[in-house]
């Protein structure tokens, strides 16, 4: 236990300072601030001694220099055990600070709200994680506190323990002093590094704020959380069903992460595992999830759907008559909403204010991280050849670009069938193209009806390593293929085209996904 | 550009000082320096003076306190171009720092080498961070030098300039600085955060050092990098080959995930998509890799061959026989590194060194952060319930558990039939759990000969929802099932296995994996 003689306060935001205040009065603790927090002491009706006549030395450079002197750091940095320590002090007529309340200058909030170079950098604090820093290293001796959050937990301890602190207590703001600062810098370095585009520093910090804890991982036995990512919040709003998962997260991104790629207010998405089981395109938005369902009405089966357009009375009858974890959309009509609410434990989800800032993606491993920009490609018609001698009509380009863009969402190996703009088979994450082709076919047989006048088309995310692939597909009705090329057996791949009289579409971009 | 007149030399890390003392020599830059540094500039025969002389102040508290003072600081932080700030310094007899060359206590290799607390908390540097930090943020009129690395880089510019640096230069010595600072309060946190084993605080600090930017992400048209988590090194060691790309890391630790779960010097993974397409133990470990292969010789083709075991020439020759991306083992004989190195391209990488300290698994989406503790359960038999009438040998146990814990590692949905310790048939990834029945048996079926004697097994990494996928591997020549339990229809698979004569197992914990 440590007693409290003297606080040290000089705080950037000044709010809920009066209970502090209160307190520290009550056992009848020294108040020292600077400036600003000087002032407002004083109109909250409490004494303090300013820190230029504590120091008998004057705030200097516009305030960039008050609390960097020896009377200040010795007062919070002396070993109270050490007899030394004790007689330096003495000898320099120092005073030992036992409390440090401060908080930094707001850069976070700045760099959020102005973009002026100067102002930005005027923000950055310098004496006040000099403070905290010291403070939290003595912290056997010394309580430090960095956040108006933690006032009432000050309060408390002071309460509790009548003036004094636990070494547990001191250790606690000892951590989150650190986290403080060390989350401080990783935002100041995180602005300078986007001045000069670097992406990948030899060292790298990543800061977040956490969102939620998760009730658990993957799986039950796995604890988790999830957190935003610097200084972003998170961009989707729950309107009303159960927690999101760990699980609910990883497929609620797949699906938005498709959703976002199509056209706007029209496209609708199944999701199941991380994997789509359903696109489709259309003007009708009901014909649109009517469409994604069918492409594989069993995977569907408590898997999420992904509007990108808002929800009407109609659409929200049909989705009730399926078991869903998810509905998200970019919007809901009232009676939608009421009637989607019926279902209790449903989660909805307004995803109408996520932009599209994710740059990066990472995933660790083996103590490792693995950063990659994001597949955000925007597909151009210069993006494609055409190798075949049956040349595509307007349409049926479309079509293949719809088809190669839903197939780079879907895990790799990759392959998709589609009929105007719906997915109708899609076979996902197997080590052989040829074992996805297969799937994507048998999905299509299973659940569609092909006749001559459809016009089915194909799409790889990587290339055919042989012809056995295209076969299969030429052989269910495929009359249109894109792949990108990249095989020692590109010549043989389009002969074969050729010869089958298909169309045979080459994109630049192989598009993995794992 | 600024001319540098004088420089302040504060340095934990002491090699590598005499170039930069004899370029600041040579365009007659004054240097002022502290206790330890102080002596080592002497040593080396250059002049300089040292702090305490230089403020009138000593050295306080065992060195605690020594550089944090006004002079100090307002020599750092005040703004060249400001009339009242060169008017303030000059009221005070202080002098401008236009170059501060600080490294910090080796907080991290302190962490690393040592346990004593007090030890740890003795080497948390708090001069050294607020000169650096003053200096970063007044980039504008000083040079900031925090790492021994960067020593070259001043000299050059120096000379460069004739004694002056430029804004671009000082801006990303600003920028390394702030890394640097956030980097070394980051390390700080984590170790307080490890004592108090709190893992999901409400700010969370990821840091890591770069082990080689990457040629391009998981497509040529994405860029990536790959760090070193924390304290950690990379622990694995490549021998020979192309330099590994985004993709094979990531497949190499799918591989080396499975691999290190398996009994040691027994097993052998092939590894394709992140997703195995053969497993198995066996004792003679020319086997292990051939039974391995056989469960899906196509999509080997590419892979990765991970062994937990020493590869000896035989193995090797035969490794050699197809094409592979990467071959990774705890070991290699001379004869075998030397017969694998014959394939110029292929990537060898020793494993040995690999340990088990990765507990946290972390992937980003939209800007958010979701963090899992591994899924890295040591199962026990008492995990497992046997629900049938039909019991299983210790041998046909000890298979199902085999065949359970390689299933965790396939992507969900996941079905893998395993005979003898060796996979046999794996279904991956589809979001219909019947599907990846029908692939895996689809695989068993095209590679292998089941005979009556065979006694095949089936693991589900979750529930069957419904008896349809249960009842097609049954009639595929499956005779034990395991899988975790929790459907609504539990008791009727139960009645399902029970009627067809089945051995089935249920698992307490469920294994999703995405």
């Amino acid at each position: 236990m440590k007693k409290i003689k003297s606080a040290l306060i000089s705080v950037s935001n000044k709010k809920n300072l009066k209970p502090i205040l209160q307190t520290l009065k009550k056992f009848k603790i020294e108040i020292i601030s600077s400036g600003g927090t000087f002032k407002k002491i004083k109109e909250l009706g409490f004494k303090s001694k300013e820190i230029s006549e504590y120091t008998k030395f004057p705030e200097m450079l516009d305030g960039r220099v008050k609390t960097l002197h020896p009377m200040i750091h010795a007062g919070i940095l002396s070993d109270r055990k050490k007899t030394s320590h004790k007689n330096q002090l003495k000898k320099y007529n120092f005073k030992e600070i036992d409390l440090v309340i401060v908080n930094f200058y707001p850069f976070q909030e700045i760099v959020k709200n102005f973009s002026k170079k100067k102002r930005i950098i005027e923000n950055i604090d310098i004496g006040g994680p000099s403070m905290v820093r010291g403070a939290a290293k003595n912290y056997k001796n010394v309580a430090v506190i960095t956040s108006v959050d933690q006032y009432n937990d000050l309060i408390n301890e002071l309460n509790f323990n009548k003036g004094s602190t636990s070494e547990v207590f001191r250790e606690r703001l000892c951590q989150e002093a650190f986290i403080e600062t060390g989350y401080y810098d990783s935002v100041i370095s995180n602005y300078f590094l986007g001045i000069s585009k670097n992406n990948f520093p030899s060292k790298k910090l990543i800061y977040g704020n956490k969102i939620d804890d998760l009730r658990y991982g993957e799986n039950p036995h796995q604890i988790a959380g999830i957190y935003a990512i610097g200084l972003s919040n998170q961009k989707i709003q729950q309107l009303h069903g159960k927690k999101l998962s760990y699980n609910n997260y990883n497929d609620l991104y797949s699906a938005l992460e498709i959703s976002k790629s199509l056209p706007k207010n029209v496209g609708c998405v199944i999701v199941k595992h991380a994997n789509p089981c359903g696109v489709s395109i259309n003007k009708d938005n009901f014909q649109s999830f009517k469409l994604a369902l069918k492409c594989d009405p069993v995977s569907a089966f408590g898997g999420i759907v992904s509007c990108n357009f808002k929800i009407n009375e109609k659409l929200a009858n049909e989705l009730n008559k399926i078991f869903l974890e998810i509905v998200v959309a970019t919007g809901f009509s009232k009676k939608a909403l009421k009637i989607l609410k019926k279902k209790k434990n449903l989660r909805i989800i307004d995803s109408s204010k996520l932009d599209n800032t994710d740059f990066f993606d990472m995933k660790s491993n083996f103590n490792t991280l693995l950063i990659q920009s994001n597949d955000s490609k925007i597909f151009k018609n210069k993006d494609f050849k055409v190798v075949s001698k049956t040349k595509p009509g307007k349409d049926t380009m479309k079509n293949l670009i719809f088809a190669f863009n839903i197939c780079r969402f879907v895990k790799s190996n990759a392959i998709v069938l589609t009929r105007n703009f719906s997915t109708i088979g899609i076979g996902a994450g197997q080590p052989s193209r040829v074992d996805s082709c297969k799937i994507a076919i048998e999905k299509m047989q299973t659940f569609q009806k092909i006749t001559n006048k459809d016009e089915v088309i194909a799409a790889s995310d990587a290339f055919f390593p042989f012809v056995d692939g295209l076969e299969k597909l030429v052989m269910s009705g495929v009359s249109a293929v894109i792949q990108p090329s990249g095989s020692i057996r590109d010549k043989e791949i389009i002969r074969f085209a050729n010869k089958l009289g298909i169309v045979l579409v080459f994109s630049k971009t192989r598009h993995f996904k794992h």
